[in-house]
């Protein structure tokens, strides 16, 4: 795969070497994503940030990825009055506004909807999650991170014992992860989940053809017994037909310090895609295990930033230029 | 009219000395609008786009436009909770607002309040758009437009025929065109509407004691058989009683490839304020035109930068400087 | 009072040696918020503007000041769909945020919200306003308009003699700006209101404790006729049970041209924390006193910009570079 000036609308289009490339640009993001120097690599270009549907932390982690590099945004937070609304097609609408920015991110609640706009868009398009389709950005900062979580123990992806918790049949991330980890060598999957919410049977097939063991289960304590990464999931209230529904799985699988020390390999690393539901009845995982070491849902969050900037930096072919456009941070930071 | 320091409120401000300048200044900004090169001339200025009513084509090419001249954009995208549904007078939005930026960008449901705004306003204000009033940069991106596509026939806009199409009566933006082409010489327009749709008599009567013919219609296929400039509007839906009454007229008049074949010359140009409403039952410019050269809607919109950029260059009072400030791009870019 | 790397969460974290420091910067911003020079201190840096309830003057003023010191601004401005609607915590969301910036703004409907998002943040808070707790930059532009008001008739803030007029109960404003006023000397206090929507108790109390003399009215002419300062307030008609209820209280307090000339002294500032209702049922400073030059309101809202530009100056400790990264300004101005 060559990033420039390509559309990035679903992890299918990653090999394992493309990955690894984009890793590595993630990582000579770190002292940009954490404030230790500047870059204005990208100063004078225009993201168009164009969610048609609400988000806070996803539109704003593209945002700030795109500005950390020196860029501008420009966005749109909501389907509500658009010109979509008025009857214009996704075609129009690409070619309306892929005349006014560098390069694209997209939302919409629709599958598919954002390969139809960009195969009419005039720059690249990233995929910022269409509908029940696909969140690729997600899928690769959630294996950015495993992969950066288990090399502080030695380990790399490849073997990696991993337990999926929670509503697996309609979490969009989990199931572009597996097509992401498909990829590497002799994984051990453990799907968490009501049977009515088990990860579909054609991901789980997936993971076998490539080799791969996977384990299907409603058992919490024991899965999570012998696992790297216990990757926990919000039960996604609104794919369900009413709250009464989702009511009836909410809370059912949750994480705390007590179980993790009772049942957990001492590293084991707590992933989760956030929000995390912290709610009474759903508590997915306890507040009590903020303080431990191995919670790496916020780290996630932040590497969210590194790969993003990534993705920025590749499509728009500025990788080699990012630290002769840099300079020291002349303001406070203690990050 | 000096641009300089000034409001623009409507297209009767403009004489056809003023459209010249302007569009020639609007030609000087291709390589910038296109990325071919970028320019800083406006870093640190900052553009309050005020939009208190949605849009996202208008708001997003106001503020890339400005972005486009190293600019920074504030802006605001409803009316909901604001200041003004608290009892706020326009006047004092204004004195308030106008003491955060340099020049606003103003969007506002009802006519004439731009204009209100602006006369309590300390910075320049573009009327982005006053409910049925007007919304001058479309009229004169649409006539920037008509130019451009005539000049490469060797054609000028004195002399042109032109059609246009659909709901003309709550069509603002056909409205305000009229006015700018009114200073032309020896035009020929079809009106073509349904009779309870049709141009105003007032618009009609202007256009006739400025010298030019106007024919009133509502026959499609005879009255885009010799024009240079069919040009097709929507159904202004929110400006009827009921859904009920637009669906009365939606898709009366639809153009699509075989009539443009069987009836227009061939290097008829096709425009449209946009959005057009591709739904089956408006289908107003057929999706089988998209790949007739001749569809300029596209055009249009990409103008549209060219157009705002200009405006923000004058009024601002940095035309010479817009090349000193320049530089080249230094990432991919295919436009 | 070390600004460096702190929150701003209330107005009783400021000792008036810190408020003079504060002042003092706010003073040297001048140049830079009334566009005689620009400067790029912060270029490169991004502020998280998180509105979590809608607000065009405040959110538009604190992204201005970071744009104006030149700063990126990523921004939310609203609570609906957003990670909190999903149950997530107010330190979740605050773990995730203060990744994407150096520094956050907030605002949220909830007393206390803010604090509690500042304590799990990474990076300095200022606190927006949070429901009917506080609005600390309003109540710190307040004291910095009455400051530089008086200063021109050689007055200091000390021996001043202010009305509070209107909602004293639901106002936030005038409590925050008594809490700061406390620490200067020998103030003489006039609260104005319906005995229903009088100053609390405490806040008398602790004006008095601090040796300011108050007295409690429901008097305006003669409650006008001997201050330095009449500051008019909105009823705060979202914090009634019903519009009714406001509307009970509405329009009870009007200061107008005439009342102003025939009973207050010559140089008597007007204030008001904006929006003013201007509606006729309301109307608490009638338009008449528009040309009045003691008519302070949006010098006031002008004022804020200095306050906020030097709040993010002092707290991401650059006040000593701003001018070292300024130039002069190559656009029209005429502020």
């Amino acid at each position: 795969m060559n990033f420039i000036g390509q559309h990035i609308l679903s992890v299918q289009q990653f090999e394992r070497a493309d990955i690894d490339r984009l890793f590595s640009v993630a990582d000579m993001m770190e002292p940009y994503a954490r404030r230790q120097r500047l870059t204005k690599v990208l100063d004078g270009a225009i993201l168009g940030n164009m969610f048609f549907e609400p988000s806070t932390r996803t539109r704003v982690s593209f945002g700030c990825a795109f500005n950390l590099l020196g860029g501008e945004v420009r966005e749109t937070t909501g389907i509500q009055n658009s010109a979509l609304a008025k009857g214009e097609s996704l075609y129009d609408t690409a070619r309306v506004l892929s005349g006014y920015s560098d390069i694209i991110v997209m939302r919409h609640p629709e599958a598919f909807s954002v390969a139809e706009f960009a195969s009419a868009s005039r720059v690249p398009v990233i995929n910022g999650g269409d509908g029940a389709n696909e969140h690729p950005s997600q899928a690769l900062l959630d294996l950015y991170t495993i992969r950066k979580e288990v090399s502080g123990q030695g380990k790399s992806i490849d073997h990696l014992r991993i337990a999926m918790i929670g509503d697996l049949k309609n979490g969009r991330t989990v199931h572009s992860l597996c097509k992401l980890m498909r990829l590497y060598n002799n994984l051990y999957f453990t799907m968490v989940a009501p049977a009515e919410l088990q990860m579909q049977q054609e991901v789980v097939e997936m993971l076998r053809e490539a080799g791969h063991t996977v384990v299907v289960t409603d058992k919490l304590e024991e899965s999570i017994s012998k696992v790297d990464i216990a990757y926990s999931t919000r039960i996604q209230e609104e794919r369900f037909a009413s709250k009464e529904e989702a009511d009836r799985y909410r809370g059912r699988f949750r994480l705390n310090q007590s179980i993790y020390t009772e049942f957990c390999e001492p590293n084991t690393v707590i992933m989760h895609p956030l929000p995390r539901d912290s709610r009474m009845e759903a508590n997915e995982l306890d507040n009590d295990l903020n303080e431990n070491p191995n919670l790496a849902i916020f780290r996630q969050a932040d590497n969210g930033i590194n790969v993003r900037m990534a993705l920025f930096a590749m499509i728009l072919d500025v990788v080699d230029q990012v630290d002769s456009h840099s300079r020291s941070v002349n303001w406070y930071t203690n990050r």
